[in-house]
């Protein structure tokens, strides 16, 4: 390390701080230490480093999955902010909840971390609890939980205002496709389920409600259901996109047009639902995560502050999935 | 750790290896070392282990981004590969060629891993000689490179496979949609290329090559052109099923009807393929993330072995964007 002080013309404990990452180092010094770092070859073993400062410059990031869109984005957010930091990311994809409570019981025997960060884990109180036992300050992606740091969106105000925009539009037989997985309903679901019956009761509407599994194959199944009712719905409000997703694909091979016959809405506004015209409500996933990056440097940085609460905003992204129902349009014709 | 062995009635050096997730330890003596160290909340510092063992039992994985579907279920396969050998993954998003060089010389100064994997990152030999300059070895995902242990595709045979299907269906007059970025064309994309040239030459058909940005942009790009050349083709085929996506996209808004008035082929099998009836060529992705991280596990466990080469295999799904050309049903009809 003597080397490296000497080549850079800085002390010993300036090379230590600059390469652990460490705050209080001018930009300039730091580059000058890499740089000098770089043509010795110098490696920081940030296991020798971390005996030393109690920090391991690492955080954990915990993904229920790693293949759905949703987490590739939010990792990203994180991954931009935390390279800005100069803290590495860890992965874990924990599945379901006997994976989550091995991977959780496993954490601090496989790496030491200084943070967690959890996205849409959706965890109850009890896992919550199960957390705290890894020791390490825990920060909520896309969840609100009180008491700790956590970043999210207004999922109820949201599908109220969705559902709004169909009921301005002219339609009173606006069907919602909800998710339910094996493990129960997630709790982004249930707001936004709320947020949708309180609109419909609001406008004095009749809600229509069916449930079926998460993903595309649920959308295309409550699709089914919903063209064998009595009086099939003019709009249909998926809760997520890829919900959505399904739902076009029953109606396209049905050559039900959309939106001439059925209005669709969708929710989180995906890159496919770009490409799909599909109007739905978008949540800022990257910026998401980057937010939780940052609240995730805060509680390293600062342990002792109170925890902070970042709500991000939606908006609804109209395209050409949604239009004014077909009979409105024949009284008007 | 005596308190953990001998709750677990092991000795201590059977405790080290078991936590450290070191081979020839019996998965139920690991069991019972894992539950003692959890009760007594035991906190292995992979720190202080890797001081002594000279492993940190870490994987750095190396993306250009985290956004494109790819990436997520190539991670997927990777962290599902590394639970069950006990490593844990670090991720780094490279981005650009800027960003690689700067990760790369500050990788070893910022944590030091047992390997890195580098996912798609179509690296030329300068940038893999930089790669080596990390001191740890170096596995490549979904591109070959000789002398390194390597796991990919025939992207050339594949696109050859592709076309023909297209020139089987009777197309005679079929695009290829090529997709370049700011720092040039990737190596699976020449492949890709030369496999549709290949195929084109020995049916005696005449190639007809547009070059575009990747992407779904790329895509609608590329239709535009073709759709003002004095004969348009008859199939379309897109080197990627994102291109393939703003295809669609364009024909759909001009209401030319697929397959009826073009075919249009991918390549990968994303999920967004399956929902909109691509026919395209598959790529196992989430096994080469998988196979990946077992070529991981080989460097690590045994340095001094030749390195490895995995190709796997490809495979035609045929959907509904495909059919034989309009003229030919014209004929028999």
């Amino acid at each position: 390390m003597s080397d490296v002080a000497e080549r850079a013309g800085v002390s010993l404990s300036t090379v230590s701080r600059a390469l652990r990452g460490a705050p209080g180092v001018a930009p300039q010094v730091r580059e000058n230490v890499e740089r000098a770092a770089a043509e010795l070859s110098y490696v920081v073993s940030r296991g020798a480093s971390s005996l030393v400062t109690g920090r391991t410059g690492r955080v954990a990031v915990l993904v229920p999955f790693l293949q759905p869109w949703f987490f590739g984005v939010a990792l990203a957010g994180m991954n931009t902010q935390m390279r800005s930091s100069g803290r590495d990311m860890l992965v874990y994809q924990v599945g379901d909840v006997d994976e989550l409570d091995g991977c959780i019981r496993s954490l601090p025997l496989r790496s030491n971390v200084d943070a967690v960060v959890a996205i849409a884990l959706d965890l109850d109180e009890k896992e919550i609890a199960q957390l705290d036992e890894i020791g390490v300050p825990v920060v909520f992606c896309s969840q609100f939980v009180e008491c700790r740091p956590s970043v999210f969106i207004d999922n109820s105000a949201a599908a109220a205002a969705a559902t709004r925009h169909l009921l301005n539009l002219g339609h009173t037989r606006i069907a919602y496709i909800n998710s339910r997985d094996a493990t129960g309903f997630s709790w982004s679901s249930r707001d936004r389920l709320r947020g949708y019956r309180q609109a419909m009761a609001a406008a004095g509407a009749e809600p229509l409600v069916v449930t079926e599994r998460p993903g595309h194959e649920g959308g295309a199944l409550a699709t089914g259901r919903l063209l064998s009712l009595d009086v099939p719905p003019t709009a249909v409000f998926a809760e997520s996109d890829d919900v959505a997703m399904g739902v076009l694909r029953v109606l396209r091979r049905s050559r039900l047009d959309v939106p001439e016959v059925v209005s669709v809405m969708g929710f989180d506004d995906s890159d496919t639902a770009e490409l799909l015209d599909l109007t739905t409500m978008a949540q800022p996933v990257f910026d998401m995560g980057a937010c939780a990056a940052r609240l995730a440097d805060r509680v390293i940085d600062a342990p002792d502050s109170e925890p902070e609460h970042v709500q991000l905003e939606t908006r609804l992204v109209v395209r050409q999935s949604t239009s004014t129902p077909r009979s409105t349009r024949n009284l008007t014709s």
